[in-house]
């Protein structure tokens, strides 16, 4: 071991588990570690504080080893301003840029820690106005990235919050327990869920609903369209064939004759989902086909009616698309980034593509709830890091009306 | 029962199970059936007849079982051209356009049966040239109809030839028996799998292989990249995240120090994946990557050596992209629907949006291979619908290993 | 092809699929088939009448082909009587015995047709007073097989009658659509197994209701207890596990102060468990914990009070177990057969192993409703072959409370 | 908070997740806690110690909390001899009977600390000759209970030694990563647990193999068959089913022809399952059936040949049974438990409901290999607590094979 750096670890670093991951990394990376300072947090609401000279063999292994514990909360003792770099070029990164967790986030620039604003994971960090009077750090995706941004290198001067346990009972949305909620009676966790929905439409918060098709077959539409007219839901995000589910069922519901409700003519053919799409495409878009009167009924009319903003992602399975739909992956995943960032709550259900997409941008201090009927998707998306995710195993066909019912009786 | 029309199906239909499911469906959709001339194939190789009438309440009722049993093979007897209808406007087809199926199809212009080119569902099919000399009849996907093409609505004059049970044996790519054969012994579906690859090789045949991101965590990357070097590929088509992963493999086992045999340093964060997307970035694409000798292994490399065309997707939860990956949803469709077009067999490994954007493009007459882990999505795959599919629900990290074994040994 | 019989089929055999099942099994298992006479259905309630000359290589193989036929419903022409023949041991059949389907069956027994009684597929048939007057034949499992008890051999002389596609409408009882109803809208379907519920109620049939031990975890068990209060379930089928569950769910939940509802005290500790069966085992069983007022709430004490017999069936996974508890598996079968032959209609709730142990004790004309929330579980269900089957992939903890609600409100 | 009690804790406690584990609890319980000592081990050899007063509302909820924290490896300070009461009567335990966990446990009688004899969870301690010479405490589970067996009730006077966390490197069988290895190599994983396997032949120990009929159905039978033979299997635990799949391979692939390699003749009746029970109990059982020479392939086979013991359970599900068989879940158990007790490593393959009777019975210091296709079912199985485990998602008939040809090369 030739060479060291010492690091600094504060907070309820014992029972989050960040000390014992700290130790961790350090082992299976190679590494070895002295503990210099230690003082415990005697009771449940003081601090723990630790301070440990961590040693490697080369210069490069101790690299690996400090991100690591950075992206766990540690920051390098003695601290100095963080290492800036130009890009060299558009979407080129220099080769020691510090990739972002979805944790809270601040650099140090001209000896104050600035906090990273728009904080989300696998971003390059760029500094504004470095040198002058308010100094901005924000996170750049890679593909925004242009020559000359000054972008974050090492590990020297980045500080991480991971969450902590919280100090009283948990909640639901306390802390993540590591795990999927299949454990617990499925009426009431929808009960808590209608909760926290409610506290947060009471702040004046946004709710961000994630949309699968699935919500259609099964019979949630109804339900989820009532609890956008009631005001429930901020914003929308799906993909193209959640629309055109829910017109096309609305489009054939009340107009060409088949029973909706008994579903006894299922059609294998598409012909009702290309030709709802071309209707759509004919009036020149879901806004003019419910000003029409075209389509009356439905989530996306009532996202329409009520001034409820949806992004449509387009994907490569797609038939059509919808004219609505923005069919290019890095203007989506724009869109979908700003829907995310105001999201106070995200329900993300029945669907993985979308549901990834929200996430990847999500900050980790987002409330959460992933439902999907597949523990494999839930379990997925509660792994992308939110430390404030409910996974919940159910029917949506079954959650979104016991939801409504809870939210609107 | 107002209304009737006399419809004709020939072929193996009873053991096809054909005639059962039209039965079915006029029996599901609330009409009747009178059979009217009915001769039965009287051993195995003798076709059967069938000319019945079909009656329903009234004519929209009759169409819509129409549609449902021309998909199943049945043409409308005394056969007449089928009707044109110019497209009002671009990406919008007639009320009453005709939806294609998957299966080979015919259509009666002047008199003479035309073969439909590029067959592929759920498309408007378009005639050109009616009333000259040679027209022609072909797939559109709704956003590529323009004003003014003669679109096919109706039932009439349209033949489907859906696929018929083999007579003799049935192999494994002989007749779709519903179902994914998780009853077989893997080893010898493997070897039969090969025998195909073989076959279609020797014939100057066309194998696709449909990529995803697993096949790199799982083991199967090296496998995957001799099959290409040694010539059993002829084209790949993938999303970003595959190409991605493979090359990070190749960049960091190699010049970074990281053991890809062991992962022993397994890294939560994405600083890899992200610098790989920069550095192939810098370099302008991967073909440039390769040429500078910065990418000299694995199946992206041996792609660009052999001249192995690729086409790579882009989707919302992508980060970067590369330089090489098509993020217009719409445009990428157009290029794997080339691909699919000239396929002879199709690979798909372990990628449900991929398989599927690639198989909604497929004839039913294409051979295809779904290889994945998950039971559901093999099922969710052959469910859409080639007559010559095999499903296997394996582990892709032994599949391809022991597929290479077979066919390089 | 050198020897040959002749067989008949007659019924609705072309649209349930028989007639081309028949085809397909003669010419998979290399032989062929000759029709001889073919008499279509030519409207939907006319039957189709089919003989046909079946030939084979092998007298071996011919009679592996006539047994498959034998399945499907085909009879060979010019009956004669079945042959029988005496089983050598107990627990030993003839080597050609004919093993059951869940069909109901026919034997032709000194020139009559006899119904076989209890039908149960997998099964050796036992003829009783042939010769004399009124001959009887019923199934009989291996195990119960005693020396000389005179075997159906062969396929001579059996009639199996597989169920018809029915002729209006299908509704979701009618004929096993192959397929779980994942496309339905959840909250249809749960109507309509309530309203057949009730339908069975009404005309003093008997509901069995099998039972998991996630009906406890997910919250469905005060819903299930309802449900059995109010006389709508009159039979329980489970294993010593869910017991324990519901048992201590309602010792702890009222006596030692563990919350239910909230669970927020989630032990992994099994100490709970193992306590409440050693309090049952002290009291003497389940009935006397009730009696004594110990237990007073949940699915067992309302099935004790209300008189609904249980079977509680051992497994080598079980803590325990319970007195009541039927730790022999040949015992346990014994007393499930006996459930399952006397249900009209059987409610399948989130459990495998016990689920296909009443399923295996099935005739295919009983009702049958699988619910889990694993796709996997019940395509496994269905495929063992009630043809009055509906799977329903839904979250077994909102499918028992929006049941109830709709039967009890 | 008006109880309290003080605990230590001693180990590498931290990177373990011990300490954070124990400060969780408490507060997840609603207590508190007070830290009197910390020494943290200040590099990564040196051990942690803590002492901590525990405080709670209630006697009852303070007890609650320590048999929590007993489990995580804390002892109560000031030790005291554990309190015993005798077993009220037969299977009946004392209400506050201490439940073991699966890791090596000591419990303190007569000043002494008495390592328990074969650790396995969810039982009652018996001590037996307490105040004699030698004392001796082993687990019962609750059926084994004989009145006024001397049970340890309580927390006092256990000491629990949970897994820690190795010093070196992990390995794969290191400290259980609190997940399943779908992101390792397939191929690497496979050589890893071969390296395992011969290294526990080497050192003369006990491999236990843990059988589901997947093997047979996938193609991994031979292979396994092989390693039987080549001496890498000392027991086998397998279902009724399992046997008699093999069985009736052997006898019908070699005698009556059908295909076991290319299966193209599946037949859906399990005549020949049922005849190959008969078979087998006409002669008496396996092992006479292999003298006889009607059984001479296959895994029972070599089983018998090469003398490794086997244990068959009998569950509802069952055909039959074999004579083989143990039909009686409670003897089956006591079998199964023989055989984990004595198992160095346990490989579970393919079966769900044999792998948790044996994971029921293994101390959490055996090592565990879970393969299965349904990541959920190995899921279930490392969460029943093995800390050496190793959890793969593949196919049975590629692992097996693999496997092999990596051990008998």
């Amino acid at each position: 071991m030739t060479v060291s750096r010492t690091v600094e670890l504060e907070g309820h670093i014992i029972d989050s588990g960040t000390m014992g991951h700290c130790f961790g990394v350090v082992m299976d990376m190679g590494g070895e570690f002295e503990v210099e300072e230690f003082e415990v947090g005697r009771h449940k609401h003081a601090e723990t504080y630790c301070r440990m000279r961590v040693l490697a063999e080369t210069e490069s292994d101790l690299r690996a080893i400090l991100h690591e514990l950075n992206q766990q909360g540690a920051t390098v003792a003695d601290p100095r301003d963080a290492t800036l770099e130009a890009a060299p070029e558009d979407g080129v990164v220099p080769v020691d840029f510090y990739s972002t967790t979805n944790h809270p986030t601040f650099v140090r620039v001209d000896g104050e820690w600035v906090e990273v604003e728009d904080v989300e994971m696998d971003c390059a960090l760029v500094v504004e106005n470095a040198g002058e009077e308010r100094p901005r750090v924000y996170t750049k995706v890679l593909n925004a990235i242009e020559e000359g941004d000054l972008v974050v290198t090492g590990e020297t001067g980045i500080r991480v919050e991971p969450p902590e346990r919280p100090r009283n009972g948990s909640g639901s949305f306390g802390f993540m327990q590591g795990g999927v909620s299949s454990e617990r009676p499925s009426a009431s966790l929808i009960e808590e869920i209608a909760d926290e929905m409610r506290e947060v439409r009471e702040n004046d918060g946004n709710v961000l609903v994630v949309c699968g098709p699935a919500i259609v077959h099964s019979g949630g539409r109804d339900a989820l369209a009532e609890l956008v007219r009631a005001g429930y839901i901020d914003a929308l995000s799906a993909g193209n064939g959640f629309a055109v589910h829910d017109l096309e069922r609305d489009l054939y519901g009340t107009s060409l004759g088949v029973d909706t409700e008994s579903l006894e003519h299922p059609r294998k053919g598409h012909k009702h989902h290309i030709y709802t799409i071309s209707e759509i495409a004919r009036l020149g878009g879901i806004e003019e086909a419910v000003d029409e009167g075209v389509v009356d009924d439905g989530v996306m009319y009532e996202c329409v009616r009520n001034d409820v903003p949806y992004v449509l992602a387009g994907s490569i399975r797609d038939d059509g698309p919808l004219p609505d739909t923005i069919t290019d992956s890095i203007e989506a995943q724009n869109a979908i980034r700003e829907q995310a960032q105001e999201a106070d709550i995200v329900l993300m259900l029945a669907t993985l593509l979308h549901s990834v997409a929200v996430g990847n941008c999500l900050p980790s201090t987002t409330k959460t709830v992933c439902v999907d009927i597949n523990p494999a998707t839930v379990t997925q998306l509660l792994d992308r890091g939110s430390a404030q995710a409910i996974g919940m195993v159910t029917d949506i066909g079954t959650f979104i009306p016991m939801l409504a019912e809870e939210l609107l009786e």
